[in-house]
């Protein structure tokens, strides 16, 4: 009941669909860079010879080197709307490919708000992707990769026992928005990661945030965590926090501290056939009531409940992805964040 | 004298830098996807609890991964003016950052060429990136990790001995047009590469070329190899070549195969200080001739030559890339490649 009506308060306002634009994007910039990192220095370790090149090299691994940077990518429109940048994060096991092209080469995410008037920045977090990744002397402990099949109960394609090596025999929930033709494709976009570096993200997505913003953060999943954490660190800079089935891991002071952060959480379908999304989404909905008792704002919204069915934990690749950013948009101009 | 000769014979049409233009990007679209890749089971392995989520999770390593796929993104100009599309392939421990925003922040090739009004795809080769690495199992050895000085000999920064870990100590070539002031962000953008994964990556870059060619590749460094494969892979389909400082790895036979297509290979300077880069060179010009025999063309350019002086291996970022950029777009114009 807590949760329906939580979706009440919010209005309702349930967006349409648009049909993608095949509008030209008109950018004013396009770049990238690397930020954060630190230089630590290897010592111990033997020289090898490695074939580079054509030619047996030495290779000494002993020295300094730059570890725990991230990489990130902007575009930015000529006619800006928004008042603030749109910071894109990815979840555990993924890139900023994430809010790219979807796994079946539909417009995704990123180029979405683009075209709504937000700058936009997609990045990819610490050791993951165009971050790079460190030595065993840095990053503890083993990194995880993960099969084929992990994702498809783990993040809500199908019930357990409902995959099946062969794509035709796979059973899905009714209604998936997931372009399950595409699955493969989602599967391509997965890179190792390791469990035990959030501090090293965190630091790299601090410095991030502390150039680029104010700014609105947009996150998933693992990012939840990093993004709350985020705005936490600068309550100031953090206009507006947007996560896409993510934990907020808090407590009534940090509630407090973050009263003028409105946060807006958004779970897809079948969230209670999985106890894990149900047990992060009953923490979100405790964390919901210590914020609106210190004057805060956590909105949990169902999609299913607005009347958006059928998506997984990666709606922002899924069939009705543009609906769900205008759901977003909408929430976001209700804040006052957009011209 | 070769050398001097091949350069004399492109008519020495050195463009002048244009001043970086801040007109708007008008792209008709932008996107990514990835390709490549192949399933394979992985068995025998025990399984593993991991903290992932804030919870213990049981991780069961056996089972089916996708491995050995590549990233690519696409930024396309509403505006086209080339005939074909123009693909930037990265040197080894890199991606496809090399040809975006340079390590101080400047425009990079990737945007230039698009300015100029190629479709551009820049990818992340397979192990690379975005492109995500496989455990163990499928890639044999151990990567390699660059400390911060292995770039500044091995790459023609400075000579040996006038490294210093104190950057203002540093004794770079004189006139050296790498933004020296930010080596530290070239350094980040070095990923951890494998060895003896080259069958794995040229799999994945000959299925891009299948899918996106008619094309032009332009190379660098690990990539020069890559390229060369790719027109011996097809043909028809590589309308021209250009090798930033990378290795023909041929013989006769290829060289015949590949006599339609025009190569152009391009050195920076202080390529005599190094012997890796000279014995590189004078394989190359033996390859140049091999193809003169044959009726192909490879031209060998030293860019000093042509007075454009100071480069390192890395002349796509430096200082003077809008030049460099001009000269390889008026080498392709010649080859009727631009409208």
């Amino acid at each position: 009941m807590l949760r329906l009506s939580i979706a009440l308060l919010l209005g309702m306002a349930v967006t349409t669909a648009v049909a993608q634009t095949k509008e030209p994007l008109l950018l004013r910039g396009v770049g990238s860079f690397h930020i954060g990192g630190r230089h630590v220095a290897i010592s111990g370790k033997p020289v090898r010879e490695v074939l580079i090149g054509g030619a047996n090299q030495r290779l000494d691994p002993n020295g300094t080197y730059i570890v725990e940077q991230m990489y990130v990518q902007y575009l930015l429109p000529q006619v800006r709307k928004a008042k603030v940048p749109l910071l894109m994060w990815h979840g555990g096991g993924f890139t900023g490919v994430t809010y790219e092209s979807t796994p079946d080469g539909r417009e995704g995410w990123q180029t979405m708000f683009v075209r709504k008037g937000w700058d936009v920045y997609v990045s990819d977090a610490v050791e993951r992707g165009r971050a790079g990744w460190a030595m065993p002397e840095i990053f503890e402990g083993e990194p995880v990769f993960l099969t084929i099949d992990a994702p498809w109960n783990g993040w809500r394609f199908g019930d357990p026992g409902s995959w099946d090596p062969d794509p035709a025999k796979r059973k899905p929930y009714p209604n998936s928005q997931f372009p399950l033709e595409a699955y493969d494709n989602l599967i391509k976009q997965i890179v190792p990661r390791w469990t035990t570096t959030n501090k090293a993200i965190m630091a790299a997505y601090n410095q991030l945030v502390e150039k680029v913003c104010p700014c609105v953060l947009l996150v998933h999943s693992q990012s939840g965590t990093f993004g709350y954490e985020a705005a936490l660190a600068n309550p100031d800079k953090v206009k507006a926090l947007v996560i896409i089935e993510g934990t907020i891991r808090g407590n009534a002071e940090m509630a407090s501290k973050l009263k003028n952060v409105p946060i807006l959480v958004l779970y897809g379908d079948n969230v209670e056939k999985s106890r894990m999304f149900s047990e992060q989404r009953d923490n979100n909905i405790r964390m919901a009531a210590a914020a609106k008792e210190v004057g805060g704002s956590i909105e949990i919204v169902n999609l299913p409940e607005v009347g958006i069915k059928g998506n997984t934990h990666f709606m922002m690749m899924e069939k009705n992805n543009a609906e769900i950013a205008d759901y977003i948009e909408s929430w976001l101009k209700r804040r006052g964040l957009v011209e």
